[in-house]
């Protein structure tokens, strides 16, 4: 890598080459399908196309807390999009979402298919459809979106910043890691002064404040993000660390983290709750 | 700055010295107050905080928007915060908005005033309160929901990313600032082919949508933002150009966009529809 203080952009970017360290191959500056494949379709309502990142497994707990909590409805399949591999390329996964980013999620119980796409947005929508997990109004409803947004907001800085320079940019370039993990400690002491006040993120209530917000925090401070719990001092931010490790405990939670990921114990796709009844105990 | 090939991250992370650019001064590891100010109250129920950044700005296009369509109780006092000189570390602005960042939104039309904040969270806290410019149910609304999570989560890669990389940071990167360029040219990608295929982004309706990515990729492609128009090649995103510079025409769009700012023929604060009667013609 060249000495940076000596780089001079030039007046139009080109693409040269892949960039991007760990995703480089997966990194484009063009969205649209690369190739066509349609996405299966399973027997429920609800089909999400997902891989079991933090963004991807905010949508398994809910549902997972949807039917915990005896909404029927939210029965789903989830199926696996390996982003690694670039499936998320594929002519049918940029028809659910436009961005390819997983998760996407289709909700087939009415007349035509219906898409949604953003985590975030996801969340919001299966909360409404099931009048669950989001306060329908007044200051309660005003904290959850707030919070709601400011996880997706502000996680982009966690894992687009921090995470990539810190653990997987091809070098380690300090001002980049110093930008981000200031930010990042930042975020958690915001978090930490709420929680030190609060039972939950966005009050009171369980609700998808909470869902949108742990895997990435609470995955940093419990040391399942990047391994930079010693580096971010995760043991400073007590009271993430209290909500943390209570959400981690709920059976849905549990259960929901398991969802689309190959990794040993886990489960590639989810087609019924007997699918998780075997791994989650 | 070192050549970054050779720098090893420490166990833990130290915050040693201010760093960050134009904008070091206010960013900060930690979170919360660092003075006692009490914010301001005007007459209107709905009192914003706020600076003419496309954050901020968002926020006033929508309000705007419902004034012109007939909706009287969106009237607003818009007061200045100035993020330059750290007024969003005021006391008073930290109750209204945790994570210190502009805009937030105290409605005291309500027995309690009532706190909004992040950007993405306002608008669509005041669609619902207002019933326009998000749709209620269906497809529309799962559509809106989408795009409007979907500006939230990719513009902290253009603003923190593309914006600081290219434009406000001590020294050229050459990594960060190519990482930066292929993911906002990504973004402007997908707008383009949603916009070549709809009228809005979030279908044949005008949306709080198309009001969250106007101020920010409107900004790119218009030449408004960083001066990167012709580094990021903007005359190939037509359709985007053609979207944003018939939302740059609309009349409350001109008007929210003068809306707390400093420079020249804007407004530091607004308190009356006559305040910007005067400058928007």
């Amino acid at each position: 890598m060249n000495d940076s203080s000596h780089y001079t952009p030039p007046k139009v970017w080109v693409w040269e080459k892949p960039s991007g360290g760990r995703f480089a191959s997966i990194n484009r500056p063009v969205s649209g399908a690369t190739h066509d494949k349609a996405l299966p379709i399973g027997r429920h309502p609800l089909q999400l196309y997902s891989q079991g990142t933090p963004n991807g497994i905010k949508v398994t707990i809910l549902l997972e807390e949807l039917l915990a909590a005896g909404h029927v409805g939210a029965e789903y399949d989830a199926w696996l999009i390996q982003i690694g591999e670039g499936d998320q390329f594929g002519s049918g996964f940029v028809g659910a979402n436009p961005n390819s980013k997983i998760p996407a999620l289709v909700d087939r119980s009415g007349a035509e298919p219906m898409r949604v796409f953003e985590s975030g947005a996801i969340l919001l929508y299966l909360a409404e459809k099931f009048g669950a997990f989001v306060p329908a109004g007044g200051a309660a409803r005003a904290e959850c979106l707030s919070w709601l947004f400011w996880q997706v907001g502000s996680a982009p800085y966690v894992g687009g910043g921090f995470g990539h320079f810190y653990a997987y940019a091809p070098s380690k370039i300090e001002y980049a890691i110093d930008r981000f993990a200031m930010e990042t400690k930042r975020q958690l002491d915001v978090l930490d002064q709420r929680l030190a006040q609060h039972a939950f993120v966005a009050g009171n209530d369980y609700t998808v404040a909470d869902m949108a917000i742990w895997p990435w925090y609470g995955g940093l401070v419990l040391g399942q993000l990047y391994g930079a719990a010693e580096f971010l001092s995760a043991q400073d931010y007590q009271h993430v660390l209290r909500w943390a490790d209570q959400i981690a405990r709920r059976p849905a939670v549990r259960r929901g983290r398991l969802v689309n990921r190959t990794n040993e114990g886990c489960l590639r796709e989810r087609h019924s709750a007997a699918d998780l009844d075997a791994l989650a105990g």
